[in-house]
C-alpha cells in the first residue's frame, strides 16, 4: 500500500508555500503563490487555486492542512484575526472543506512550524520548545510539557507581539500594540533598519542602492551581508540583538530547552542568531541561559508547510 | 479526627510570612520576619526560627512548604539562584528537612501563590492563568492547561524578567538583564517613581517628605494615593501603564483567561490595576484582549503562604 499523502499549505504575510507531503514527510510537489494585496475573496481563491494545482499532480491526497498567519480558534477552525491577511472572521476550516471537497484542518502557521520541528526537526526530544518565525511579521509557536500549547482558545504563542519596547513604535498591520517584537526583529524590520543605514551612509552599497531608487528589503540586506558587506552585517547584528532581548524575556518566562528561529529571515543564519544568542547568554537569568539552546530550524522555510501536513495527517 | 495541618512559609525579597494552615486553608497562627541584610547562614536561621515559632503553637503540624523568591530546581528542591536572597545553590529542601526534622517541600514563591489562587481564589476555574506578584521584585507563576507550569527544570514563570524595555535600565539585584518588568513595575519601582516625582515637585506631599529626609517607598506612595494625593495617584498610574505593557506581551504569548496581580504592591488595587487593564485592552491583540480578565488576588498577600502550605499538604 502506498503511504498516505496530504497537502500542507503554509500561508505567510506575503506568500504561500504548499506541497504534497507523505507520512515520511517527503515533499512530492510544491506550489507557491503571492498575495500582492489580494482582498478577502481573492485571498481565499488563491488558497483554493494553490490546493487544486498540487492536487492535480497528486489526486490521491485525502486531506489538507493550512497554517495561517492568524489567530485560529482551535475548536472551530475560524480565522478570528490576522495581522497580515484579510481573513478576519472567516470560518476557514468549514469554508475550504466545502470548496475543496476534502477534510481540512487549520492552525496558526507557527504552531504548525513548531510541531514539525518538535516531531522531526531542531526541537526533537525537547519537552519545552519555542519557535519564532521571522518573516513579514513574526509568528510564534510553543511546545510546553511535550505538547503544542494553544492557550485558552488557540490564540497563544503570538510571540511577535511580546512587548519589548514598552514606549516604542506602533506595530505595523492591524496590531494595536506598540514596541512589539515584530516591530524590531521581523524580516520587514531588517529591511527598515537597512533603509535607515542606507540613508545614513549614501556611499555604501546599501546607500547607493537606495539612492538609485531600489527597495531595501530584508532579503537584500541578508544577501549583501552573506557577500561580506560590513554595513549589512551590522544591520543584521543590531536586529539580532533586539531579537535577543525579546528571547531573553521569553526564556525567563518559559525555561525551554531550545529556541528555534525560522521564517524567511532565518536565511540570515548565524549573522542574526549569534548576536541574539550572545544577548540571551548575557542577559537571561543565569541558570536559564545556561541550558537554553538557540538554533536555526531543521526544515528551513518548509517547517510550516510540513507542520500543516502533519496536523492534517494526524487530525483530518 | 482533626484536620491535617502544615506550615506554609512565603519568603519575599524583604520579608517572610508564615502560618499554620489546615486542609480547609484556615490559618491558625502567623509569623513574620524581615531579612534586613542577613547573610546566608542568618537567612537560613531565620527560616528555621520562624518555623519553630509557629510549630511551638501547633506541634501537630506534619510538614512544611516553602515558597522562595528563587529559581528552585523542581526535582531536587535546590535553590539554584535568587535575585533577592543569599541562598544560591542551597540544597534547601534537604537542609531544612534535616534541621526541622519534618518533611519539607520547596517551590518558587509565585508558583505557590498562583496555585493557591487557582485552586481556591481569583483564578479558580481557569485552565490558563497567570499571576504576577509585585513586591521588592516581581515574581510570576503560570497555570497552563490546568497545571502549574514549571518549564524544563522548574525555573519557568520568571515574569519579572520579561524584557519590556530592550534598551532600558539595569535590573536591580543579581539579574544580569536590562529593562526587565521588575525594573518598571515592582513595589520598589513604585518607590523609585515616587522619588523621581518628589524631586520634580518639591512642594508636593511627596516632595516635602523627600526634602525632610524621609524615604519614598512604594508603600508610602500607595498610602498617599489612597488618601487622595493626586501626584501619588499619577505615579501609580504610570507604573500601572508599564505593568500593562508587560502584561500585553504576556497575554499575547499565553492567551490566558485571567491575570491575577498580587504581592505587597497589590495593595494599590485599582489605582494600579485600572491603568494596566486599560493598556492591555488597547494594545493586546483584540481577540485576546477581549477574553482576558485582570484581577486582584483573592488571598491578598497570603496567596504565597497558602500556596506553600497547599504544596506541603499535597506533596509532603
Amino acid at each position: 500500500m502506498p503511504p498516505r499523502r496530504v497537502i500542507g499549505i503554509d500561508a505567510g504575510g506575503t506568500k504561500l508555500l504548499g506541497g504534497v507531503v507523505d507520512q515520511e514527510l517527503v515533499v512530492h510537489h510544491r506550489v507557491r503563490r503571492q498575495w500582492r494585496g489580494a482582498d478577502r475573496q481573492e485571498t481565499l481563491d488563491i488558497f483554493v487555486d494553490a490546493v487544486e494545482e498540487v492536487r492535480a499532480a497528486a489526486p490521491d491526497v485525502d486531506a489538507v492542512g493550512f497554517g495561517l498567519p492568524a489567530l485560529v480558534e482551535a475548536e472551530t477552525g475560524v480565522s478570528t484575526w490576522s495581522n497580515h491577511l484579510p481573513i478576519d472572521g472567516v470560518p476557514f476550516r468549514d469554508l475550504l472543506s466545502e470548496r475543496l471537497g476534502l477534510p481540512v484542518v487549520v492552525d496558526n502557521d507557527a504552531n504548525a512550524a513548531v510541531l514539525a520541528e518538535h516531531r522531526h526537526g531542531a526541537a526533537r526530544g525537547a519537552d519545552h520548545a519555542v519557535l519564532v518565525a521571522l518573516g513579514t511579521g513574526i509568528g510564534g509557536g510553543l511546545i510546553l510539557g511535550g505538547r503544542l500549547y494553544r492557550g485558552a482558545r488557540g490564540f497563544g504563542g503570538e510571540l511577535g507581539h511580546m512587548v519589548v519596547d514598552h514606549d516604542g513604535e506602533d506595530c505595523p498591520g492591524d496590531c494595536p500594540g506598540r514596541g512589539c517584537l515584530e516591530v524590531l526583529a521581523s524580516g520587514t524590520a531588517i529591511g527598515r533598519a537597512g533603509e535607515a543605514a542606507a540613508a545614513e551612509e549614501p556611499d555604501s552599497t546599501l546607500g547607493r542602492r537606495l539612492a538609485g531608487g531600489g527597495e531595501i528589503t530584508g532579503g537584500l540586506v541578508t544577501e549583501l551581508a552573506h557577500d561580506g558587506d560590513e554595513q549589512s552585517r551590522e544591520v543584521l547584528a543590531g536586529v539580532g540583538e533586539r531579537l535577543g532581548a525579546g528571547l531573553t524575556g521569553l526564556v525567563n518566562t518559559l525555561d525551554p530547552e531550545v529556541v528555534v528561529v525560522g521564517g524567511g529571515a532565518g536565511a540570515a543564519g548565524e549573522l542574526l542568531l549569534a548576536p541574539a544568542r550572545a544577548v540571551v547568554a548575557k542577559r537571561a537569568l543565569p541558570p536559564i541561559a545556561e541550558l537554553v539552546r538557540i538554533v536555526p530550524t531543521h526544515f528551513g522555510v518548509e517547517s510550516g508547510m510540513l507542520g500543516a501536513a502533519l496536523i492534517a495527517l494526524e487530525e483530518a
